[in-house]
Protein backbone atom coordinates (compact mmCIF):
# COMPACT_ATOMS: atom_id res chain seq x y z
CA UNK A 1 0.00 0.00 0.00
CA UNK A 2 3.19 2.20 0.86
CA UNK A 3 5.69 2.61 -1.06
CA UNK A 4 7.43 1.07 1.14
CA UNK A 5 5.57 -1.95 1.47
CA UNK A 6 5.36 -2.14 -2.45
CA UNK A 7 8.99 -2.33 -2.78
CA UNK A 8 9.95 -4.28 0.09
CA UNK A 9 7.16 -7.38 -1.93
CA UNK A 10 8.92 -6.08 -5.35
CA UNK A 11 12.91 -7.13 -3.42
CA UNK A 12 10.90 -10.29 -2.32
CA UNK A 13 9.72 -11.49 -5.54
CA UNK A 14 12.53 -14.46 -7.67
CA UNK A 15 14.03 -12.62 -10.03
CA UNK A 16 13.81 -13.86 -13.70
CA UNK A 17 16.76 -13.70 -15.98
CA UNK A 18 17.27 -15.51 -19.09
CA UNK A 19 20.83 -15.84 -20.09
CA UNK A 20 22.06 -16.44 -23.85
CA UNK A 21 25.34 -17.31 -24.57
CA UNK A 22 27.11 -14.86 -22.54
CA UNK A 23 24.39 -12.48 -21.73
CA UNK A 24 21.51 -11.94 -20.33
CA UNK A 25 19.02 -12.06 -23.28
CA UNK A 26 16.21 -10.92 -20.41
CA UNK A 27 16.00 -10.03 -17.23
CA UNK A 28 13.72 -7.59 -14.92
CA UNK A 29 15.63 -4.46 -16.15
CA UNK A 30 15.27 -5.31 -19.65
CA UNK A 31 11.65 -6.23 -19.54
CA UNK A 32 10.87 -2.57 -17.55
CA UNK A 33 13.04 -0.83 -20.36
CA UNK A 34 10.94 -2.75 -23.20
CA UNK A 35 7.52 -1.68 -21.19
CA UNK A 36 8.67 2.23 -20.79
CA UNK A 37 9.62 2.30 -24.34
CA UNK A 38 6.48 1.12 -25.34
CA UNK A 39 4.80 3.79 -23.48
CA UNK A 40 7.53 6.59 -24.36
CA UNK A 41 7.87 5.39 -27.90
CA UNK A 42 11.34 6.38 -27.83
CA UNK A 43 14.47 4.45 -26.38
CA UNK A 44 15.87 8.10 -24.60
CA UNK A 45 12.62 8.54 -23.42
CA UNK A 46 12.60 5.40 -21.82
CA UNK A 47 15.87 6.00 -20.49
CA UNK A 48 15.26 9.21 -18.90
CA UNK A 49 12.13 7.56 -17.34
CA UNK A 50 14.63 4.89 -15.99
CA UNK A 51 17.40 7.31 -15.01
CA UNK A 52 19.89 5.24 -17.20
CA UNK A 53 21.78 6.88 -20.19
CA UNK A 54 21.01 6.73 -23.36
CA UNK A 55 23.63 4.85 -24.44
CA UNK A 56 22.77 2.35 -21.83
CA UNK A 57 19.30 1.42 -22.90
CA UNK A 58 20.81 1.27 -26.29
CA UNK A 59 22.99 -1.46 -25.40
CA UNK A 60 20.63 -3.35 -23.12
CA UNK A 61 17.98 -3.16 -26.87
CA UNK A 62 21.07 -4.02 -29.12
CA UNK A 63 21.75 -6.74 -26.90
CA UNK A 64 17.86 -7.94 -26.72
CA UNK A 65 17.56 -7.39 -30.35
CA UNK A 66 20.53 -9.94 -31.17
CA UNK A 67 19.39 -12.52 -28.76
CA UNK A 68 16.14 -13.26 -29.70
CA UNK A 69 14.92 -14.69 -33.50
CA UNK A 70 13.43 -11.32 -34.11
CA UNK A 71 14.12 -7.94 -33.05
CA UNK A 72 12.03 -7.03 -30.40
CA UNK A 73 12.58 -2.80 -30.60
CA UNK A 74 12.45 -1.30 -34.09
CA UNK A 75 13.93 1.93 -34.55
CA UNK A 76 12.49 4.54 -37.33
CA UNK A 77 15.60 5.98 -39.57
CA UNK A 78 15.92 9.49 -38.22
CA UNK A 79 19.16 10.20 -36.94
CA UNK A 80 20.48 9.94 -32.99
CA UNK A 81 17.68 9.89 -30.39
CA UNK A 82 15.72 10.53 -33.28
CA UNK A 83 12.99 8.82 -35.06
CA UNK A 84 11.46 6.93 -32.41
CA UNK A 85 11.32 3.26 -31.28
CA UNK A 86 8.41 0.53 -31.12
CA UNK A 87 7.75 -3.15 -29.60
CA UNK A 88 7.59 -5.66 -32.06
CA UNK A 89 4.58 -8.09 -31.57
CA UNK A 90 7.81 -10.57 -30.46
CA UNK A 91 8.96 -7.99 -28.08
CA UNK A 92 5.31 -7.55 -26.36
CA UNK A 93 5.01 -11.47 -26.34
CA UNK A 94 8.26 -11.93 -24.79
CA UNK A 95 7.62 -9.08 -21.78
CA UNK A 96 3.69 -10.62 -21.32
CA UNK A 97 5.40 -14.29 -21.19
CA UNK A 98 8.12 -12.54 -18.15
CA UNK A 99 6.06 -11.14 -16.47
CA UNK A 100 3.86 -14.25 -16.38
CA UNK A 101 6.90 -16.76 -15.37
CA UNK A 102 7.45 -13.78 -12.68
CA UNK A 103 4.48 -14.23 -10.83
CA UNK A 104 3.99 -17.24 -11.28
CA UNK A 105 7.72 -18.35 -9.75
CA UNK A 106 6.83 -15.84 -6.54
CA UNK A 107 3.27 -17.02 -6.28
CA UNK A 108 5.42 -20.73 -6.10
CA UNK A 109 7.78 -19.46 -3.17
CA UNK A 110 4.83 -17.29 -1.51
CA UNK A 111 4.21 -19.05 1.60
CA UNK A 112 7.99 -19.64 2.27
CA UNK A 113 9.27 -16.15 1.66
CA UNK A 114 7.16 -15.27 3.94
CA UNK A 115 8.34 -17.61 6.85
CA UNK A 116 12.31 -17.19 5.62
CA UNK A 117 11.41 -13.14 6.52
CA UNK A 118 10.57 -14.14 9.54
CA UNK A 119 14.50 -15.16 10.00
CA UNK A 120 15.34 -11.40 9.84
CA UNK A 121 16.54 -9.04 12.33
CA UNK A 122 13.32 -6.99 13.20
CA UNK B 1 25.22 -33.37 -17.83
CA UNK B 2 27.50 -31.79 -19.73
CA UNK B 3 29.44 -28.60 -17.90
CA UNK B 4 27.74 -26.87 -20.57
CA UNK B 5 23.80 -27.83 -20.06
CA UNK B 6 24.97 -27.78 -16.30
CA UNK B 7 25.43 -23.77 -16.50
CA UNK B 8 22.77 -23.36 -18.72
CA UNK B 9 20.37 -25.10 -16.63
CA UNK B 10 21.27 -22.88 -13.95
CA UNK B 11 21.33 -19.72 -15.55
CA UNK B 12 17.64 -19.91 -16.48
CA UNK B 13 16.65 -20.92 -13.07
CA UNK B 14 14.71 -17.94 -11.06
CA UNK B 15 17.18 -16.61 -8.89
CA UNK B 16 16.34 -15.27 -4.89
CA UNK B 17 17.31 -12.46 -3.41
CA UNK B 18 16.19 -11.09 -0.18
CA UNK B 19 16.29 -7.58 0.24
CA UNK B 20 16.79 -6.68 4.31
CA UNK B 21 16.93 -2.87 4.48
CA UNK B 22 19.14 -1.54 1.73
CA UNK B 23 21.54 -4.39 1.60
CA UNK B 24 20.48 -8.15 -0.10
CA UNK B 25 20.37 -10.49 2.95
CA UNK B 26 20.64 -13.35 1.23
CA UNK B 27 20.92 -14.24 -2.36
CA UNK B 28 22.74 -17.23 -5.11
CA UNK B 29 26.27 -15.65 -4.14
CA UNK B 30 25.95 -15.70 -0.62
CA UNK B 31 24.34 -19.22 -0.27
CA UNK B 32 27.41 -20.65 -2.18
CA UNK B 33 29.42 -18.59 -0.19
CA UNK B 34 27.72 -20.62 3.44
CA UNK B 35 28.45 -23.42 1.69
CA UNK B 36 31.80 -22.86 0.69
CA UNK B 37 32.60 -21.57 4.34
CA UNK B 38 31.35 -24.78 5.60
CA UNK B 39 33.16 -27.12 3.27
CA UNK B 40 36.53 -25.44 3.83
CA UNK B 41 36.11 -24.20 7.32
CA UNK B 42 37.17 -21.08 6.85
CA UNK B 43 36.44 -17.38 5.14
CA UNK B 44 39.77 -17.26 3.02
CA UNK B 45 39.50 -20.67 1.73
CA UNK B 46 35.66 -20.10 0.71
CA UNK B 47 36.96 -16.73 -0.61
CA UNK B 48 40.07 -18.43 -2.53
CA UNK B 49 37.53 -21.06 -4.01
CA UNK B 50 35.02 -18.96 -5.18
CA UNK B 51 37.27 -16.55 -7.22
CA UNK B 52 36.79 -13.24 -4.80
CA UNK B 53 39.03 -11.37 -2.14
CA UNK B 54 39.10 -11.90 1.07
CA UNK B 55 37.88 -8.48 1.94
CA UNK B 56 34.63 -8.85 -0.09
CA UNK B 57 33.87 -12.43 1.51
CA UNK B 58 33.81 -11.15 4.65
CA UNK B 59 31.68 -7.88 4.01
CA UNK B 60 29.11 -10.42 2.56
CA UNK B 61 29.32 -12.20 5.70
CA UNK B 62 29.11 -8.79 7.82
CA UNK B 63 26.12 -8.15 6.39
CA UNK B 64 24.52 -11.63 6.27
CA UNK B 65 25.15 -11.69 10.14
CA UNK B 66 23.82 -8.10 10.63
CA UNK B 67 21.03 -9.15 8.39
CA UNK B 68 19.65 -12.04 10.61
CA UNK B 69 18.13 -12.39 13.90
CA UNK B 70 21.49 -14.16 14.69
CA UNK B 71 24.72 -14.82 12.92
CA UNK B 72 24.90 -17.24 10.20
CA UNK B 73 28.39 -17.52 10.53
CA UNK B 74 30.86 -17.53 13.34
CA UNK B 75 34.90 -16.84 13.47
CA UNK B 76 37.31 -17.95 15.71
CA UNK B 77 39.52 -15.74 17.58
CA UNK B 78 42.92 -15.61 16.41
CA UNK B 79 44.02 -13.13 14.15
CA UNK B 80 43.18 -11.76 10.45
CA UNK B 81 42.60 -14.77 8.13
CA UNK B 82 43.25 -16.76 10.92
CA UNK B 83 41.49 -18.69 13.44
CA UNK B 84 38.51 -20.75 10.97
CA UNK B 85 35.09 -19.81 10.88
CA UNK B 86 31.23 -22.31 11.25
CA UNK B 87 28.32 -21.98 9.64
CA UNK B 88 26.01 -21.92 12.69
CA UNK B 89 22.86 -23.60 12.70
CA UNK B 90 20.97 -20.65 11.82
CA UNK B 91 23.21 -20.18 9.08
CA UNK B 92 22.93 -23.75 7.67
CA UNK B 93 19.07 -23.95 8.13
CA UNK B 94 18.85 -20.45 6.11
CA UNK B 95 20.92 -22.03 3.50
CA UNK B 96 18.69 -25.13 3.20
CA UNK B 97 15.33 -23.16 2.70
CA UNK B 98 16.86 -20.59 0.33
CA UNK B 99 17.47 -23.80 -2.10
CA UNK B 100 14.65 -25.18 -1.26
CA UNK B 101 12.99 -22.07 -2.10
CA UNK B 102 15.37 -21.60 -5.66
CA UNK B 103 14.11 -25.28 -6.47
CA UNK B 104 10.74 -24.98 -6.00
CA UNK B 105 10.62 -21.53 -7.84
CA UNK B 106 12.57 -23.44 -10.30
CA UNK B 107 10.27 -26.37 -10.76
CA UNK B 108 7.37 -24.27 -10.90
CA UNK B 109 8.25 -22.03 -14.22
CA UNK B 110 10.08 -24.66 -15.78
CA UNK B 111 7.76 -25.36 -18.97
CA UNK B 112 7.49 -22.25 -18.98
CA UNK B 113 11.03 -21.55 -19.05
CA UNK B 114 11.52 -24.23 -22.08
CA UNK B 115 9.07 -22.79 -24.20
CA UNK B 116 10.55 -19.16 -23.87
CA UNK B 117 14.04 -19.97 -24.51
CA UNK B 118 12.38 -21.27 -27.91
CA UNK B 119 12.31 -17.84 -29.02
CA UNK B 120 15.64 -16.99 -28.35
CA UNK B 121 18.02 -17.32 -31.49
CA UNK B 122 19.78 -20.63 -32.49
Amino acid sequence: MTKDSATASQDLQPQIRISFKKSIAMGPGKADLLDAIATTGSISAAAREMGMSYRRAWLLVETMNQSFQEPLVMTAAGGQHGGGAVVTALGCEVVRRFRAMERKAAASVKAEMEAFTQLLQD
